[in-house]
């Protein structure tokens, strides 16, 4: 997906909250706003909103001396959804489709996202996830897909919601290897927050040797190139790997919630959708 | 009150918003966006919000070539007020305190305001405000200051929001000057504004000599100051005018409702109060 003129007042928007979570002062919240300001007066805007996203964060960590400013909220993230383990297992355990309840929770995880503007309510965000209708919804074709594959690469989000892919991952009949950041970048999951989650039960960790949101191909390291150019199917979460990844080919499945508006009609549906998006 | 680093991402989303109401096409966003970055990088922090939007509104009436960008919505904001009129004067004339609901009336048509990044339901927004409780409350002070006024000066905010200022002058015993931008900035009300929704039959009309948003002293005409410098009692109606004349003295009464969670924080109440505050 391209960056929309929108997506400028939100990185500075975000700017400012990056460097609040990383403990800056004013006068470094000041400069990390104006280094954002010189960066999008000379950005090219051809590139996905999560490149730019990556630089700003870079901007955020460099002015603040904060290697990982969002530490403790996805740590805070992770302990509140492994909370929950126990009651998400049992749902998908009684449930008449077990894979249909364990795919909706993984997309409620997805609300656990840092980067819109947004707050809400776990419990309420996963109850209204297990009966709405998908917007758009590609997951008969998913399903197959699933049937066919002897293996699934899964492309990871954000901390916590690690949890509730692991939901997902467990209820799927086929070796998963979960895929996630290089480095910390906004409350993306590195393998830490994979650990703290327990994904190392369910899946083989590896990280995409990357450090930027979403998945910047050309970013990523040869070793995880080579896993994502041999996969035969690949699930990848939120709305940062649908910027990337989005027209990746049939073998991509993107799960998401629709939080921003602009990714919302990008997507071409409305805002606090759940969408299963083949390619 | 002061420009708080959290305007900056706003200011960006004004810019853009005000483009889309001039008309503007993709190729002029991208130069007003590009024109409030700069504006952005080297404004004096220093000032108030609505000099710095002063500028971002004169770049997108300069680029967009369109004078008055947001004159077809005010002119539908004062033709939705104006189809009310008949109903809010019945409410004022059946009340126990006709004051009272002058006042809330015309603190409830603060909502009709296109700065801030909202939606509302104007009927719903009268319903609310005819029994919130106030979370800044000065009327005390303000019923006394009218009871002993000879006369009063009002400071207008935004076309539509006079049909409910006309309310709350018809209900006062002393005569009224109602004062509206020099020309058009954002929806703020000027003289054909005031005139569309019948203020001439309830006030004295003048103009500020401003374009500016909210009440900047040192850009008005002489004529103004001198009004301004001379007025017993001053009703200040909005935002921007809180932004700009907060402090300004005990005669200045603000009358608005918190829409923008800057200036609610400044104010030191939440977001979609009902304010009166005298000073």
């Amino acid at each position: 997906m391209r960056t929309y003129l929108d997506c400028y007042p939100c990185f500075l928007r975000q700017a400012l909250d990056g460097a609040r979570y990383a403990g800056a002062d004013h006068r470094q919240q000041q400069r990390v706003l104006s280094h954002t300001l010189d960066l999008l007066r000379r950005v090219e805007p051809s590139r996905t909103p999560p490149e730019i996203g990556d630089e700003v964060h870079r901007i955020i960590r460099r002015i603040c001396g904060n290697s990982d400013p969002y530490r403790g909220v996805k740590d805070a993230c992770t302990r509140q959804a492994l909370a929950l383990f126990p009651e998400l297992k049992a749902r998908v355990q009684e449930a008449v489709d077990p894979l249909d309840v364990a795919l909706r929770l993984s997309i409620a995880g997805n609300i656990i996202d840092l980067g819109p503007d947004h707050e809400y309510d776990l419990w309420d965000v996963i109850e209204r996830v297990l009966s709405q209708a998908f917007a758009l919804d590609d997951r008969a074709a998913l399903r197959q897909a699933l049937d066919e594959a002897d293996e699934v690469l899964y492309l990871a989000d954000n901390a916590g919601e690690t949890v509730f892919d692991r939901i997902l991952i467990e209820a799927l009949d086929v070796p998963v290897t979960y895929a996630v950041k290089g480095g910390p970048v906004l409350n993306d999951a590195t393998l830490e927050d994979a650990w703290a989650a327990g994904l190392e039960r369910a899946a083989t960790l590896v990280d995409t040797g990357s450090d930027a949101p979403g998945t910047i191909l050309d970013r990523c390291s040869p070793a995880f190139r080579a896993s994502y150019d041999g996969a035969e199917l690949i699930i990848a979460k939120g709305q940062a790997n649908y910027e990337t990844l989005s027209g990746a080919g049939l073998r991509v499945f993107l799960l998401l919630q629709t939080k921003c508006p602009v990714i919302a009609r990008d997507v071409g549906v409305p805002v606090g959708s759940i969408v299963v998006k083949q390619g």
